[in-house]
């Protein structure tokens, strides 16, 4: 198991892997966690240079714009729909994935596996053989979900006939859609798993299950998903890895529109206990949240706030605020942490997913101090989480109190990851996410921390800092 | 605002009142708290010496025995019903209050408000006037609720035609009750309140409430309390004052079985909603939960073990196992804390409620560190939660692994107070509470933390050394 390297202490040294330091109860707290430095793609001295002759005082005043724009967002659950009935550009013959652009051929396993279960439901194969060849054809458009105003989860794989669950922000009135979770297990779309029962579950799920839910929001105003999060941070989740508060908050808000739904009660159930059984649920809602309130962040001229970390299992994109939707990619990393029983590390596939839109957005591995439950998952201990997510502040540009950490006395989560202060500390963003089998449909494996690489911050500020314009307004 | 004096420590200070120390991110941790230390009673070298004649090995033992029974009881919610149908020796002229017995003349002014509304509730009386006189004419017997098998928050009046929640202790077969919470808000009949919505209030859960709650209930083979409860604790709740994860799970149990009762929609709606609307639910499920797990640790010979604390507003209660269910009082304590504005210490009411059973079963304050946000409605700070818990630690006879704490990295909650302990230690047991205006109906008026008097102890230890017989067989 490799070493985790995140960053530089002063004191001692903590692997996150057999030779992780346990500290017990007397240690708990700050002092007690010391994590391995190695400075990543060697200090890049270039790159900090090329940065110093930037106006500083642009690039932070651009910063707190672009910070402030994705503070002041509003999501809201507002629908349960069919993707190509909302999701902007969708179409018959185009399957979004996660992370940034990539090929059939360069492909993972999982998300080859994903795309050929669509291509059987979608009817354009009726087994694996035939969709594996359509999908090499040429016939099928392969693009970002990013592309679309959506986010999806390990594979991240939408078709036109899927249902998505759909947010507005409404504040600044885009929208953003997600795939709705297919429940628990490895045997799901979004692992890779193309077999008949996945196909029978979208299609329940796009039918029985999005017609309750369909009916239930439309009797309210929509569901404060900013609020839901808010408590859920309160509650052990950090809004990536543990959902569990937030899937709990979110059954309290839909049981009472359920209850009014009209239509048969066996089937207004099947649709209650299918999220009710899945605590992870909620990363379905904390995912498209974080990327609506993130998206009209985008464009502002001569910030080097990332908008948008994403991976496909091959590739690490990042987004920064000054260069749009354009991408800065990297070698997706190996997962760090603890494996499922009876998996190794060479089972494992690379970090691959949209769900890291949630550490873009100041939750998941930056706010860990709220959730001891998942650096006991990782076999850390619960100050590893708070070092963390202490961690990230030097990385950031402000503190989000709507998403406030408890055992940081509620500080405000740090949000908004600057490229520069990546370059200037050598800290890379911490991910605490899934870890998947690299073959399509055995599923997760296990869990732990990852970062992106360091070549996505290194490419996104030499184009940065060719695009920079003292000069261009806001 | 006096100072909190639970316990010693080596290095420096800490008040929990306006001076207050403040600490800050870097601070937090464990090394971070530090309170001030007053000798309870002067320190007992009597009652320590009284207590060393005694042979430690046989009471070790009954402890381990006492301890056992009550780590091993599975608490279950069965049924919603009149406390006139289910608690034994209920009767017409028979109400329930919470903590020690008292009599009519000695009862603070919530609790005589609280049994006012009782009696105009159960037809005694029609005015407030007559109820009172009622109340003082002997006609009406006050009892605890403790020797009922029942507890009941703050006032914890209950009657004969009240609804009750009903719990199974599986492993002994041992039943508990407690009233249904009335909702949020200060006109409540647990804060003493009497006025004719309160009592319109009480009907209504006594009747299409229960009807309800019956129903869904009858649904199920019963709710698992304890599985609950060990979800929350890992959720931001202790048990006592923050149950707003246990609310949230209980929702989700109690929804599917909902949805099913064959009563009208509307009616279900409000119920479920009635719950849904108050984030301290919970408490009347940790409350009974606690207390049907600890009644089978009482009567093992010799043990030292608590097996009920609880306040009636004058005294406060305490039970020890090897002693039944003889009570050994004293003077209720101040809560200290944080008060509401526009209220001051003039205000409040001594500690009252049989809620700190939560404390007995090593939960509430006992388990302060996974709830920071209790510790912040006080004032204090995620560190001081963190130190409360871990000195329970050295009053108590067992870790509970089935209620462990997160950022403890897990260790069992420290559980089964050990009055030897307590008299040897200064240590009194922490309990986290809210506080209640001293006049009747006005509510809730702050919260923050208190302990029991030394006296209890004390006065235990010596009836205690008094009946010890290294002989009794258990």
């Amino acid at each position: 198991m490799p070493e985790l390297s995140f960053f530089t202490d002063e004191l001692s040294v903590v692997n996150l892997g057999a030779e992780r330091f346990s500290d017990d109860l007397q240690e708990q707290g700050v002092k007690a966690v010391h994590l391995d430095w190695a400075p990543p793609a060697g200090g890049s001295p270039e790159l900090i240079a090329a940065l110093a002759k930037l106006d500083s005082d642009v690039i932070d005043k651009a910063n707190q714009v672009a910070v402030n724009k994705y503070l002041e967002g509003t999501p809201y659950l507002v629908d349960y729909a069919l993707a190509k009935d909302v999701i902007p550009g969708m179409r018959k013959n185009l399957i979004l994935h996660a992370g940034p652009p990539i090929e059939w051929e360069r492909m993972c396993g999982p998300m080859r596996g994903a795309i050929m279960g669509v291509l059987i439901y979608e009817g354009f194969a009726s087994t694996p053989e035939e969709a594996e060849k359509v999908a090499a054809s040429g016939e099928i458009d392969f693009e970002p979900c990013h592309d679309h105003d959506t986010v999806g989860p390990m594979a991240g794989v939408v078709s036109s006939n899927m249902v998505v669950q759909c947010f507005e922000n409404r504040a600044f009135g885009n929208k953003a859609f997600c795939p709705v979770p297919e429940g628990m297990g490895g045997k799901l779309l979004r692992y890779g798993a193309y077999n008949p029962e996945v196909v029978e579950n979208l299609k329940w799920m796009a039918t029985e299950f999005r017609e309750v839910m369909h009916a239930a929001l439309q009797l309210s105003d929509g569901i404060d998903a900013r609020s839901l999060q808010f408590q859920a941070l309160h509650m052990g989740d950090e809004g990536h890895n543990r959902n569990k508060a937030g899937t709990s908050m979110l059954l309290r808000a839909l049981a009472p529109l359920m209850f009014e739904v009209d239509l048969p009660r066996e089937q207004v159930i099947k649709a209650f206990e299918f999220i009710n059984g899945n605590d992870g649920y909620f990363l379905s809602v904390s995912m498209p949240s974080s990327k609506v309130c993130l998206d009209p962040a985008m464009g502002v001229p001569n910030s080097t706030m990332v908008t948008a970390m994403a991976r496909n299992g091959v590739d690490f994109g990042i987004r920064i605020s000054a260069l749009g939707d354009q991408w800065f990619t990297g070698p997706a990393q190996m997962v760090i942490g603890l494996l499922f029983p009876g998996f190794t590390d060479e089972d494992a596939n690379p970090d691959m997913g949209d769900s890291c839109i949630t550490e873009t957005a100041g939750i998941g591995g930056f706010a860990l101090s709220g959730a001891p439950a998942i650096i006991q998952l990782v076999g850390g201990t619960a100050s590893e989480g708070v070092a963390i997510s202490k961690r990230m502040y030097e990385i950031t540009i402000a503190e989000n109190m709507n998403y406030s950490q408890p055992v940081l006395n509620f500080r405000g989560s740090p949000t908004g990851i600057d490229i520069r202060k990546v370059i200037e500390t050598n800290v890379l963003p911490a991910i605490d996410t899934g870890s998947v089998h690299k073959l399509a449909g055995v599923g997760q494996i296990g869990a732990g921390l990852t970062t992106p690489p360091i070549d996505c911050f290194e490419k996104a500020v030499i184009a940065f800092a060719e695009a920079f314009d003292p000069n261009a307004s806001q």
